[in-house]
């Protein structure tokens, strides 16, 4: 008899999505495509997603209502963001809806302290820390971490937000008050020569599935380009396969994971981060592989076979930021360049508003 | 100053759909790739496309209020299929709607004599055929034709239905009533030796671009496999795109239009059908090519420049009919195969649920 916890769902059932941005609509097309619905619940009246979705769910994470309304319509649930209320996965666990990845994902993407914390319990080597509860705890941490430091809240803060270096003994006093005074985090200096990524999957029977890496380029703490596959040698892959497997297994993972690679001048691979979702350092294999990472999120999620992580192209994955996305008709017209944009309303600036995939040629 | 009826729409845009099929759902998901948004149009309460789109307005193609509501949410309107009653286009045209492909392909399209007569006037060869009002007219048509020949109703009729071969005088008499008596078209047979397909597209400037040739093969009037590219020699390459480019010129067409071909032993090609919209026999450009049909007919819409229409793969698409989709667990964990299912809740027989593209290799 299959789990019916993780027996595949078929065609025609309905995966709910917590979120309503661009990685939640991306996923919403690639449910589409294997015939499945898809519903959201999400705070914000017009999302990107919420117009690609059968039906939207209006609501805060954290309202029993809403969340009993978007439990009831999903047969599977899954988050395109990691900052979703640990309760509201609880909750929604408690009325007995299948969510995938579960709640140990979470709360190791959640807090970097208790992130970095299950890496090191799994193996896996990350940049050498230590938790900052009170702004006194500061100096002695950077005379064991040196300077520069990279002081982080322990929650939420992502492209950059909620962080800020350390770089001598002046800086320390008011650094935790700069990022708002609340628990932190401070990491020493990774001497890295390039940022990697690998985007891996973990189908619902414990099958995986790994991506090949990709090369980034961030720019304001906001990702700029990402190349895939980068040229990496045996030992590089190996290194970042085994990462991948070994987090997953310990998170008891189900769908896709976005890890986050220092690579050190000796080769060596330290973990950045972990998100545990579809992440835009996998966009390229939207055009750059046999199956993206949307499609093998949500074949993770409905309990369906892991699709092929081939890459066929070779691929630039270049982000556009706020006004960038004005420059749409110009890349439309360009035969090398596949564009994705994410019908957001506004150009803020710095904002996602879409990417391009650069077609370089053949693997 | 651009054309305001054809100037490129802004990413944020609305395109309007008239149907809810199949067709209509991986057009909306196109779109959405592009930022724009979509409403549709369908008489029907739970359609295909009405779980991927911004809006559905539940009505009658004929419905004047239903098409004012349509139109006024709509900056451009397009259809997935070839019946769309002409008033109503003519409707949505009178309330200032942009429409493509425009007026002058539908009734080509709908009007099986019309289309004959049409594609002889631009020089594009096709059976011979004969105009059948009353039963008493097919003796004589007979005589000029030869048996067997393809009694078909003018109008409507798809997939088989609505058509009757004659192979012998005693099966005259009663052909026209078998079909529904209604005016009707008597087509000699074609003695081809395969049947082709070519999809192009024609932008709103006028550009064109055309697809490689797709091999087809049916099974009882439907459409079961297309295989593509189809190996074809210089000769047949430009015959196809003449006949392509000729058909489009002559119908101001914008938009991707599929052009159903028989090759005669000669090497000839004859047009049996042309269908003014996205084509089944172009669901391989959806993993074979840079650019597929489905983005290309919304960029051709939205006046925006024509996609790369490079072939980068062999594709086998075989369509999911009936019960047949029951195999998609199976399908899913095939690695050259890519799933593409369409949400239809009830697998009829015969009834297209879905198709799968088979990876052959590198073109």
């Amino acid at each position: 008899m299959p789990d019916a916890a993780s027996s595949p769902l078929a065609p025609g059932s309905t995966i709910g999505i917590l979120g309503g941005g661009q990685l939640g609509r991306m996923l919403a097309l690639a449910a589409a495509r294997l015939g499945l619905d898809v519903v959201i619940l999400t705070p914000d009246e017009d999302s990107p997603a919420s117009r690609v979705v059968k039906q939207t769910f209006v609501g805060a994470y954290d309202d029993p209502a809403a969340l009993a309304d978007f439990a009831r319509a999903s047969d599977a649930i899954t988050y395109e963001f990691e900052n979703v209320p640990a309760a509201a996965v609880e909750a929604l666990i408690g009325l007995g809806a299948r969510v995938a990845p579960g709640p140990k994902a979470l709360a190791a993407a959640q807090d970097r302290v208790a992130e970095k914390q299950f890496l090191a319990s799994v193996g896996v080597a990350t940049v050498d820390f230590a938790p900052i509860e009170t702004a006194d705890e500061i100096p002695e941490a950077c005379r064991t971490l040196g300077h520069p430091a990279l002081l982080k809240t322990r929650r939420e803060g992502y492209d950059g937000k909620g962080q800020i270096w350390i770089e001598k003994q002046a800086d320390e006093a008011g650094a935790l008050a700069a990022i708002g005074g609340k628990p932190a985090i401070l990491e020493a200096r990774a001497r890295f020569t390039r940022e990697l990524s690998v985007i891996a999957a973990r189908g619902a029977d414990g099958e995986i599935a790994i991506y090949p890496l990709g090369e980034n380029h961030h720019e304001g703490g906001v990702l700029r380009r990402t190349t895939a596959p980068a040229s990496a040698d045996k030992a590089t892959l190996e290194q970042a396969e085994r990462i991948a497997a070994q987090i997953m297994a310990g998170l008891d993972y189900v769908g896709v994971i976005g890890v986050e690679l220092f690579q050190l001048e000796d080769g060596q691979l330290l973990v950045n981060e972990i998100a545990p979702r579809v992440h835009n350092t996998g966009h390229w294999t939207q055009d750059g592989c046999a199956v993206d990472q949307f499609e093998q999120h949500i074949r993770a999620v409905a309990g369906w076979p892991l699709g092929s992580t081939l890459a066929l192209a070779r691929v630039e994955m270049i982000n556009l930021l706020g006004e960038e996305a004005a420059g749409w008709a110009k890349l439309a017209a360009d035969p090398d360049a596949r564009v994705h944009l994410y019908g957001k309303r506004e150009m803020i600036p710095g904002r996602k508003m879409g990417h391009v995939n650069r077609m370089r040629g053949p693997v």
